[in-house]
């Protein structure tokens, strides 16, 4: 690998919360919720995630508001986990650089974005 | 459908317990999960599968003594959940038939077990 | 177990049948999706729950008409892999039962349903 | 944000890289695969992660040897796919800055590696 290409620490940093954020959405995407299991859910996919290498911190919100308007239009009493009903922020913090990131709904569209990075001293 | 085909209602309550069973398995196989978070993926699955219809009951402990002697073979303290780590129970009551379904280590192979099929009045 | 609690061939068969349920959708749902990726994930789903005990036969369609529809809504030019896109029978043989179950839209709710249990021979 | 904690091009480049193969791991991770189905489910892996934005090409070959191996240790046909049985890349492209990533075995632990970053023109 050339010198130019090498990444730099800040750079696999970022990777590293990529790859937090692809395994949080993709393992519980679907998962059976509803406003009276969400506050387990929540706890679980933040304890689990977190277990992940150089990930510090994760915060998981269920959007009560968002998942009980989905069921008021439905007979079910529950539903399957998706972006929009959540807001995560994960932390990672690689060789001493800590990057912050989140996934927010935007016009009613979940996405996921790369807060800042910066060093942690 | 000819009569002599159409499913009896134990015959539907069992095809409910196997639907929760393989929702169970493959929606939270591959989670991250060390001896400190197995507590909080455990309520997790318990409250999650319990929405679904006809499910009254989800038991599921992590066999932590399992973890551990995987982890005391890695150099990670986390790995991923599957069936060897699993003991799991589900009880679905569908039309008044009442089905006990078990996941339990067999031989070191994971086995889903129809256990009890019986009225529950 | 007392022998009216034991199950008979044909309940173990539809609990059987339950499991590829579960497993199919739960493992798939979340997938990335788009009308040209489609049947790459079609002909997957079926030759991976083909692999599970007793199964003979996973037929899955991904619903094109009902993704352009749920894309011409958005930005995007996939989605997420849910119920409402797909159309899926799953056919077992156990111990000379064979079952056969389908996934199907009904009122814009996907519903797994036992379609019929009967000796092969 | 202030303007030395906003993310440069090419870290955004490495998140979005990392969102692919977090996605790509969590999602398949537990599919039941053998050496006949391989195949198809490398294929659906690629062409449903190359929907994702920004992800120019995903490669993934599953270790037959790996896969066989496994099986000839166990009565069954199959298994479920884990890290172990898998070779992955997969390349961004964001706003001009190429990512490369790869995902493989080492000291029989699948490890995910940040390749390159460099500016594609």
């Amino acid at each position: 690998m050339s010198p130019d290409t090498a990444p730099t620490d800040a750079e696999a940093a970022c990777f590293e919360a990529g790859i937090k954020f692809g395994s949080l959405y993709h393992q519980f995407a679907g998962t059976p919720v509803s406003p009276d299991s969400a506050p387990s859910l929540e706890t679980a996919m933040e304890e689990s995630i977190e277990n992940q290498p150089h990930c510090t911190e994760v915060s998981v919100d269920v959007r009560i508001d968002e998942l009980e308007a989905a069921l008021a239009e439905s007979t079910a009493d529950y539903t399957e986990l998706t972006g929009r009903f959540l807001d995560v922020e994960i932390v990672v913090d690689y060789e001493g650089r800590e990057v912050v990131t989140r996934m927010e709904m935007e016009d009613s569209y979940p996405l996921m974005r790369l807060e800042s990075v910066r060093d942690r001293a």
